[in-house]
């Protein structure tokens, strides 16, 4: 039933954003009597702070089991920002969004998003670096990877209200090739 | 007084949110009576749709007024991303971001911001092109410009929640470095 309730979160917020999520509509969404909800989560805090963490979990097995479809090859770079780019303009980013942007104006929130979003970001871009088998070591490497995990997070806002999959494709083509050009020479 | 109403809606957006934004509260922090509030602005909407308006022209002359001022010589491409750097972590942009962010699971919302973004989108990838002097009939240059705004955008994202200062202007660094290689040769 908890887990019912933090999907249910999560969905609201995909659906109708952060304004438009209350406890109301998460506990007719999960089908969750309000009793039952209070006994979980006994406030609107508790349950939205659970259900950052448990947005954070999805995100990083949403990624992991993309990494394990990737192809080897000289296609493998374009395969791994392609992969970064179905994430963050996927519904699980857009769900981080809402609450990443309610944190902005929002200190107990933000108190709870700001070190997930910071430890999230240091596992993406590890796996990132693996995925992609570039060293590190080697001067601006660890910038540019950092700028094309910036550069995926832009892409996904520029497509939350239009469709961006043609000029994304063209952008990541273009970023693939400055990638292999710079990193593996 | 329309204007006062429209810059206090922006001050709202920034400091509060759009959760947090009422015409209440927009009435009060203008110091405009409920009574001639109601005069310019029927509704939310209308309010909400002339701040949209408002804030894409205090874009543009943020912008406008910021590019005055950038050095020529080989530090142009740097000073160019700081300028563009400056703008997407400044609180007219966490305004713009309020508004898309909601845009996104509002339809109404959505119809006003999508086209105005375009079209923002448009002129700076314009203006960006002329200030770094670069020629867009070069295969990749055009994508390459793109990048940068979806980098700056994505880094304006990432510095909502925490001071990312000194990691941005390391990205900046190292991505000034690619562009002055790849398109100045």
């Amino acid at each position: 039933m908890r887990q019912r309730l933090l999907d249910a979160t999560v969905e609201c917020l995909v659906e109708s954003g952060w304004s438009g999520t209350s406890t109301t509509l998460v506990s007719q969404r999960a089908g969750v009597s309000r009793g039952a909800q209070l006994h979980h989560f006994p406030t609107k805090d508790a349950l939205v702070l659970a259900a950052v963490e448990h947005l954070s979990a999805a995100r990083r097995q949403e990624l992991q089991a993309a990494a394990a479809g990737l192809p080897t090859g000289p296609r493998r770079t374009r395969a791994v920002l392609e992969m970064l780019a179905v994430h963050f303009t996927g519904p699980v980013f857009s769900a981080a969004l809402e609450l990443w942007v309610a944190a902005r104006t929002d200190a107990a929130l933000r108190l709870a998003v700001g070190p997930l979003e910071q430890r999230i970001g240091r596992e993406t871009h590890r796996s990132t670096v693996e995925l992609l088998g570039f060293d590190q070591s080697e001067p601006g490497v660890r910038e540019l990877v950092q700028a094309t995990l910036d550069l995926v997070r832009g892409l996904g806002l520029a497509n939350t209200i239009t469709d961006d999959t043609a000029r994304r494709g063209r952008i990541l083509d273009a970023w693939a090739e400055v990638l292999d050009q710079k990193v593996r020479g």
